[in-house]
């Protein structure tokens, strides 16, 4: 793109099929291929919350990147500590890519307990009562320690019913605040940051995973540089979210993220925001759509064009006891599956669905057992990841609308009796 | 033995190597090779807390054997959902061996709750307060349900000051319990127990998980009924413990076990308790130490005769935040392992140690991360079965003095700083 000021990419972004507005890419990182649409589960504090990093490795998850969120991590265990370990990626052990947030979305759900301004938002650490701050120049110097392969702008949500001008004050101030984190970005990319290890800078650090994946000779030569996508806001109006759009492209980003959805709104509301936006989006970059959703909002979202996404869904809902299944949710804690020998999901092949039954499963949740959440975990985010692979397949092969009409019939359907 | 009244045993046993007192064996079950010194993971409600199966079966692990607790499992799912679903390893997708305790201890243990008559134990029931009452003849259809390859006698348990008169009259009273535990598995091993499922006796179930361990082929052709233990008791009261073990033989079991014992006596009188009775269990039969204990114990008890080994300490001590190492305890929660790149053991090889470090691993545990209790877990499982591994070679290669003296003197060398 003309538009794009950054130097060259630290991502190599092709497309590889399209059908209709949905697509199938590549994206390369220098920590291994991600085909998209691809699906990111979140590990908020430096853990996909009850996974061990073989298990997403596996062959029934094989998660090619995951989450980070820079506010958690930077409340606990802190910068220096992270600094100190080399990085996020060696911090946790994790080989493969990792995308960070920029916090701005986490600061500002704690609602009361934050005030925004120009320069940043001042808000109570949930750790430790104390009063902290963010701004985008913080950000991009924490995430630049993080040293994910994918950094995002510090960005304001508005809610989902917020006025037009509401949401305007609040989209304007996001675009300024991406100005100044992609000029703060710039410039930590372009200095040095030494570490303590003499690894030299955050973006050569490889973790320390003895078993991990991607063979590094596969690597294309990318840019040792982290990338940055910018966050396209307007809460539910189209014009401001066209505007907010367009102004984003022209500050320049390596990939583009819808923001502020699924915050509220209606349903209709946020499919209708991603029809508007996602095919204006920069064809050549990826587009992610945050925080987004049930595996209907998946499918529907690659149908009108997004590549990118994540979501606490599997692994949230997993712990309280919900599986996602080929015929929509299962609540374990019913009594109907006191003694069902069935699998979570008889159409699942993930090594929970192989080996154990609801019974068991059910037994586990209500004894208050840690397996019953590594289990129901496990099998939400196969169920998630193998869904992405389905829809590449699909859109490679150009049955995707086929595709999408039988899984969401089969999603319906209800669960057998 | 002549004493052994008991049918053809459903185990085989074979001494393969002694050295001193100690022993390695090899214990031949339905579902697998159990080589001794063994430690079993304790499984308490159909789980080894925080343990994926497909973890124990790991070569990291490699347990051959699990306990299943009787009590908690009788409680809750309750032995008729465990009948419907097909036994225990069915229940729970474990196709190796398991022991079930007898429920005799755990009703103990709750103290004020439960009163002891000479039918059985009334207590009340800690999932919902419902009185319930187990008895020999109970215990042995739960057992029997249940499946294991090892069922325990029902037993009474006395504490770890109890006077002479009070321990003789709770080793009578387990002699006589011993005696209806025998009648009654007897009985039961003798008649067929239809299941729902179709598949005929408990004994000849098939567990589901289809990823699990031991070629079927390898096993020899062992009657297709459990094996019971008896369990030898008499508090800290060397005459009455030989007495216990005298009248426990008397009665005729397929192995024996050593019970009442870290039930708050001090360290050199268990010691001297298993110095005492454990020379003295019959040779040709499997001798295991109950609920016991620490690194240094499982090797003086190894050092004194015993084969088998079961207790919480691992997965206990590991969920709150205390690793094992082969230079003593190691507490993560201690402020000095914040930034400490090093794994929990350096000497240590399993997944968790080539993988992840003391400062990651406190970052968990003070998030209240549960992966923080998997590691942990993991790693001191690892640890316990590790040890036992070299406890076996050692023997085998007449080392075992060696062994055991520059074990503890590195368990007692302190971490590095």
């Amino acid at each position: 793109m003309s538009s794009l000021k950054s130097p060259a990419s630290s991502l190599s972004f092709e497309i590889n099929a399209t059908e209709g507005a949905a697509r199938a890419t590549t994206l390369t990182t220098r920590r291994g291929v991600i085909e998209t649409p691809v699906f990111m589960p979140v590990g908020t504090a430096g853990t996909v919350k009850g996974m061990r990093l073989e298990e997403l490795e596996s062959p029934d998850l094989d998660a090619r990147i995951i989450l980070g969120n820079t506010y958690h991590l930077w409340l606990r265990p802190g910068i220096e500590t992270i600094k100190e370990c080399g990085g996020l990626h060696k911090f946790i052990g994790w080989d493969r890519a990792l995308l960070t947030d920029s916090g701005g979305f986490q600061v500002w759900s704690l609602g009361a307990l934050r005030k925004i301004t120009e320069e940043g938002t001042a808000f109570r650490s949930h750790v430790d009562g104390s009063l902290c701050f963010l701004s985008p120049e913080i950000s991009m110097e924490v995430q630049a320690v993080l040293g994910a392969e994918i950094a995002m702008a510090f960005d304001e949500c508005a809610p989902g019913e917020a006025s037009h001008d509401e949401a305007r004050r609040s989209m304007d101030l996001t675009l300024r605040w991406a100005q100044r984190s992609k000029g703060a970005f710039d410039n930590l990319q372009a200095e040095f940051l030494p570490l303590p290890s003499g690894e030299g800078q955050t973006g050569s650090l490889r973790a320390a995973g003895r078993d991990a994946g991607e063979p590094q000779a596969e690597m294309p030569a990318l840019p040792d540089r982290q990338a940055l996508f910018g966050i396209i806001q307007g809460a539910s109006h189209l014009d401001l979210r066209r505007e907010s759009l367009e102004r984003t492209v022209e500050i320049g980003f390596d990939g583009y993220a819808i923001g502020g959805l699924s915050v509220g709104e209606e349903k209709h509301v946020m499919m209708d925001v991603i029809e508007e936006v996602a095919p204006r989006m920069p064809a050549d970059r990826p587009r992610y759509l945050m925080g987004v959703g049930t595996p209907e909002d998946l499918i529907e979202a690659v149908a009108r064009g997004i590549d990118m996404f994540d979501c606490v869904l599997p692994t949230r809902n997993g712990r309280n006891g919900q599986a996602f299944t080929s015929r929509g949710k299962l609540n374990i804690k019913n009594a109907r599956y006191t003694t069902d020998q069935n699998p979570l999901d008889q159409a699942c092949n993930c090594s929970v669905c192989r080996r154990h039954s609801r019974a068991y499963i059910r037994h586990l949740y209500q004894s208050g057992e840690m397996l019953a959440s590594i289990l129901l975990t496990h099998h939400n985010l196969a169920f998630f990841l193998d869904t992405m692979k389905r829809v590449r397949q699909a859109i490679r092969s150009d049955q995707f609308a086929h595709f999408r009409r039988e899984y969401t019939e089969q999603l319906n359907s209800g669960l057998e009796a």
